[in-house]
């Protein structure tokens, strides 16, 4: 049967070779002595199986602190580890937990991160995968050839459902494409979902009847799976055409189940995901992430901006973005959103990097904020982008644009 | 409204004031910059409070690797941040997005662990919480007065499911009070979920029939939420227990879902939490990750084990279990489950620094292993509980009980 491989990269005070073995033994028969019924037949059939190891260097400190291993020299390495897909057939949980579960506690590794995952074809077309992905969301907003441009309710959290809706109005006569919910808000106090919906869901509407053009709204259904259901309901009847599920805090079975049901674009949110990702040598890398996701049906996915706010370089953002847009079997296509202290002026560097313009764009204070409102906001995040893709310098885009050019002003000096 | 306080360690190049108010503002308003609508008022009610600081130490380098700061002094800190209930309500997907969302990947800071969470008693009753808890799943087993033995099926994957219902016969003759399936099996080429409970459970009914005591066997659910909902009929049907779950893989979402059901004692296995807890600056600390499990309702959890095979310290062992044992709201009481390269040998210790015996303890090849046998495995492990409560050392149990001398002869000297 077809085999999964993961990638790895490691480091251990260990021979690299031994480690691996350990880490394919503990993934797939894990004791520490041998039991009866552990026949050389069944090891054949379902033992893990060490592909390769490719040693990178030798460090004289170890990445993760240890107190169990005394100091020495510790060598990183990457190494691929294969399973059949018998052991865990096509159930994703059990499927993590083969290839990110208790192998991070090992003690022959100081420092260990799942970089990559190749899925056979076969494996992947079991899984229906983005019920939208790139072309859906593009079909639903009405935007081709220029990425859809979109934002962030700010603030996070404390606005009532009509003054929620009153921006919806702002940004949809300004031409915005999508707007979405603060993570931090589903249903607070003063923003009850339903009412949330009802409100904001009449404005895009009422919109849509005068221009022909939907906004999206991605409203934030995090929560417990009927809950989610039920919200998931409320969205369709009142025209929506998108939820948004935080990940991470959620979890892959649920956000499966609303995926599944396919009649809304979700919007995968991945807070939290610093914290598995941030540190070189412990947790999972990006594009081994996405793939998960977009087996899972996520449409969209974060992958942070050029020049953010956050820890990540631009390196790594381009990296995410490409994985993003990489086919898995050909297909399963992920729209990636750009998001994080983003406004016009990263348009020329995100294009000159990734030539697509199959992005989400986001900006939230960066649209809200923009001196002369945010329906200048939107229109200045267009010409950049415009101006990007015709190929102009930033400061050539600014004698254009006058709105973008005011944002240059506010923003382009942080 | 009451509020909920988090209990983080820090580490920034910035004074912690300014770094916890960054923490404290991307959590609650989240963007670089002042927007409409972000009244005093507002920010009143929904602004995440910092409540204290308290400074640890200054270190040189900083603990994890950054590209965007430059080197010098980092600080150090255990810093208290609250949240009005008002903004979240009983939603713990969108509580986990708020205490542990973006602010992992803010570039204020060079580590950041989230090490405990303060639950007013009155947010916590909203909670059903464990619906067995220690004393269900003593009842349900009939064990009082010692902790519950359980054992994990070796090889964790490839056996069929006679083979593993042979193993269960013998474990139950044994006296065993619980066994588990491996994380690794949920539903497997030659170990179909629905075939396994049946030869499982006509073991399990017709020892219970003979002795009066049904072992407990947790069946590994973990899948899709629809998967997940059938297996646990198929379960109680069979006239199970019990069902295990991979608790970071599945997800929050979907575990409280199934925990909602209460008609069997959930397992809460952590496979994965070595990547979120393993560095000493990132992630999140065992206090504040169980406590978010056991208002999910699961009623035993692991604490990994006294000498482990893994990388943690007895020490955090020790922490780990004492944060299971202390209440939440008078109650909520979640079975420690003690597992990893666990034999009789670790009794002793674990009771002299715990001085509890409500666990789960847990032998994998510990018990299969034995050179007597699983049958002398059981007895060896029962053995060394009574000898240690007893106030007996390790080595005068060994002339007492012919079993457990067996036990240390093999296990003893690794």
């Amino acid at each position: 049967m077809e085999r999964i491989t993961a990638t790895y990269f490691i480091e251990t005070p260990f021979e690299p070779e031994k480690a691996a073995e350990v880490l394919a033994g503990e993934q797939s028969s894990g004791t520490f002595v041998a039991v009866p019924g552990e026949t050389a037949e069944l090891k054949e059939r379902f033992a893990a199986r060490v592909e390769s190891i490719e040693k990178i260097t030798t460090v004289n400190q170890a990445s993760i602190p240890s107190e169990k291993l005394s100091l020495g020299v510790y060598h990183q390495a990457v190494v691929k580890v294969s399973w059949s897909a018998e052991n865990f057939g096509y159930n994703l949980p059990v499927l993590i937990s083969t290839l990110q579960g208790n192998l991070y506690e090992l003690r022959q590794f100081t420092g260990l991160k799942l970089m990559d995952i190749d899925f056979p074809d076969a494996y992947v077309a079991h899984f229906r995968g983005p019920r939208f992905g790139i072309e859906g969301c593009r079909k639903l907003t009405n935007v081709q050839s220029r990425p859809l441009i979109g934002t962030i309710i700010k603030p996070s959290i404390g606005l009532t459902p009509e003054q929620t809706a009153e921006m919806v109005q702002t940004l949809g006569e300004a031409g915005i494409d999508f707007v979405k919910d603060d993570e931090l808000l589903s249903s607070s106090a003063n923003s009850p979902f339903e009412k949330r919906v009802e409100a904001v869901m009449n404005v895009v509407n009422r919109l849509a009847d005068k221009t022909g053009k939907k906004v999206m709204y991605a409203f934030n259904i995090s929560g417990e799976v009927d809950e989610m259901l039920s919200r998931y309901e409320t969205i369709i009847k009142a025209g929506g055409t998108c939820a948004m599920i935080s990940l991470n805090s959620v979890g892959v079975s649920a956000t499966k189940k609303i995926c599944d049901i396919g009649a809304l674009a979700i919007h995968g949110h991945r807070n939290g995901w610093g914290m598995m990702t941030r540190h070189p040598l412990l947790g999972i890398d990006f594009p081994a992430y996405q793939k998960l996701w977009r087996l899972t049906g996520v449409d969209q996915i974060h992958v942070n901006g050029i020049q953010n706010k956050f820890w990540e370089s631009d390196d790594s953002v381009v990296r995410s973005i490409e994985a993003c847009l990489k086919p898995m079997a050909a297909g399963y296509a992920v729209l990636p959103v750009v998001s994080s202290g983003q406004w016009g002026g990263q348009a020329f560097e995100t294009w000159r990097r990734t030539k697509t313009v199959d992005l989400l764009y986001m900006a939230g204070g960066g649209i809200m904020a923009h001196p002369m409102g945010a329906a200048a906001g939107v229109a200045a995040l267009q010409q950049a982008w415009k101006g990007a893709v015709d190929g102009l310098q930033l400061e050539e885009a600014v004698n254009i644009y006058p709105e973008f050019a005011k944002s240059v002003e506010k923003f382009g000096g942080k």
